[in-house]
């Protein structure tokens, strides 16, 4: 699996070359919008933002187009979106209990929860001033309502710890917790790059779907991926609570009921026979199928109007999605 | 105490007669804003904002002048500021281990830290969501930079709990903390109004000195308050670790060099001395003055740009913010 993710690695890179010259601009603007006057926290930043692959500015990017890729507003739009993803990951990492992020120790684990609080709204805040940057009033909007969707997502599944949801349940939940952000990154690139309505509507679609397949595909990274790779402890979801798309799917196939509520935590002996049932199931297999359906929706919704390397980058993410990248 | 500050509110409420209009309009813009389809968030939001007395959007609303006040542009400023503001509250409480605001169990308290965390991201975005109806670019940057100020400055003191700040230090953090969101809520309205710049800078300093004011009242009601004006504990902030003015302007008299390591907490017996040493030493008064100056400094950078009824709630807000009525 190491060699494997290499390659895929290389092959991202080198897919996603036509973004070199946007790609360094965003960077840049991440790097200024974290410099500040206290040294411990942009060094924090700095860490959470040396790690990530930078997905949802690429797609940005690339949904602008190559004509406006490197455009101050797009590339603003680029940075405040990563910039947002990581402010909620660091409130994501406080309520995981999470040590790691990326490889690195996360800023809750180091300096505590209380700090963490803080340092995400700092960060989302200074996404916001970054994505004002892009003098787009319907930019602004969706970048707040994708907070406002994201934040109100995870309060339901919150809610919903060890609750059996339904198959609509589970993609709203899949939709507000990732796939919305790559939906409001493609939207908004198409939105800035000035294409009529109608293939605006059609990029938010391929941000959707590949966001859908990449949350999918980390759902079964939760059962098969490993630690080293994801910079992550496989099965964190399932012991917290959270049930992931195969044991859903096994579930569902046993008939169990919407909203059956589940134990607070699976004993060892038990979520062992659960995983070996997804596994020998092949639930493993079907979930990754809703993945690839997914993914090739996506590349479907645009694939008649984009062109050259562009078109090959945003075909190409939609296999990376399925190995769950980032 | 209980009359006078009865007495207080039905003064503020008079003074503020001439906002009605527009007030309703800010708080239906509120109540819109947080409707949402899960019945216990918009529950929580709802007892949140039913406490309070709006003296920002009041600002923003005074500021903006008679003839703009009721334009949807400021009616979605003020709104969004009292939404911004109250989403640092819940966060605040979770840090704080705030079990009551504004005489209601806090969110953390009711749902858990956790929970408040997305709740308070929530209300941020819903914030965000409602200043995009301004279409005011620099109003959009105001209302994000806010934000940036507010949680740098409380990272900030956290990060110097127990250390004894220099004036200027203690300047700076009760800007960031407080004086910073009614500058803002000044300049916004002041802005929004098409006021030309020089107005709008002034205005902007009414807004801050006016929340200089606010806050060094609230340093001395921690000392004098009582818990049932406020809803909340006094001596909350001396006994978490944050020194309030009048204990400052002691230790600046006894020479403290700046930086001192003060104990994370004070024994019973300790505290008591310290604060008879504050109360005896004239230190409440002090900082009374010092918060009559800034109240005062305030009106007189709009005194000549405002008439009738608006000028009579601008310095009426003035002496109500050395009462702390919020």
């Amino acid at each position: 699996m190491g060699l494997h993710s290499n390659v895929a690695a290389l092959g991202l890179e080198t897919l996603l070359a036509p973004l070199q010259e946007p790609m360094a601009l965003v960077e840049a603007r991440i790097q200024r919008a974290i410099q500040t006057d206290q040294p411990h926290l942009t060094e924090a930043y700095q860490a959470l933002f040396s790690g990530g692959k930078r997905i949802r500015p690429a797609v940005t990017l690339l949904c602008a187009g190559e004509r406006c890729a490197t455009e101050a507003p797009v590339i603003a739009l680029g940075a405040s979106l990563e910039m947002l993803h990581s402010a909620t990951l660091i409130h994501d990492d406080i309520i995981d209990r999470a040590a790691v992020r990326r490889g690195k120790p996360t800023i809750s684990s180091t300096y505590g929860a209380d700090s963490a609080i803080l340092a995400g709204d700092h960060l989302f805040a200074l996404a916001a001033v970054v994505v004002t940057e892009t003098r787009h009033f319907e930019a602004l909007r969706v970048f707040a309502e994708t907070l406002v969707t994201i934040s109100a997502g995870e309060l339901e599944q919150l809610r919903r710890l060890n609750c059996l949801p339904s198959r609509d349940d589970y993609l709203r939940l899949i939709h507000a917790k990732t796939a919305c952000l790559f939906e409001s990154a493609a939207l908004g690139g198409a939105l800035l790059a000035g294409r009529p309505t109608e293939e605006v509507a059609r990029f938010a679609r391929y941000g959707r779907g590949l966001g859908l397949a990449f949350q999918i595909a980390d759902d079964v990274l939760d059962y098969v991926g490993d630690a080293d790779r994801l910079g992550k402890p496989t099965l964190n979801d399932m012991k917290r609570g959270v049930l992931t798309l195969p044991a859903l799917l096994l579930a569902w196939d046993r008939g169990l009921a919407d909203r059956t509520r589940l134990p607070d935590s699976l004993p060892a002996d038990e979520l062992e026979r659960l995983i070996h049932a997804v596994v020998e199931g092949g639930y493993v297999e079907r979930a990754l199928e809703l993945a690839r359906e997914y993914a090739d929706s996506a590349w479907e919704s645009v694939s008649d109007l984009v062109q050259g390397a562009h078109a090959d980058a945003l075909r190409a993410l939609t296999r990376f999605a399925l190995e769950r990248v980032d």
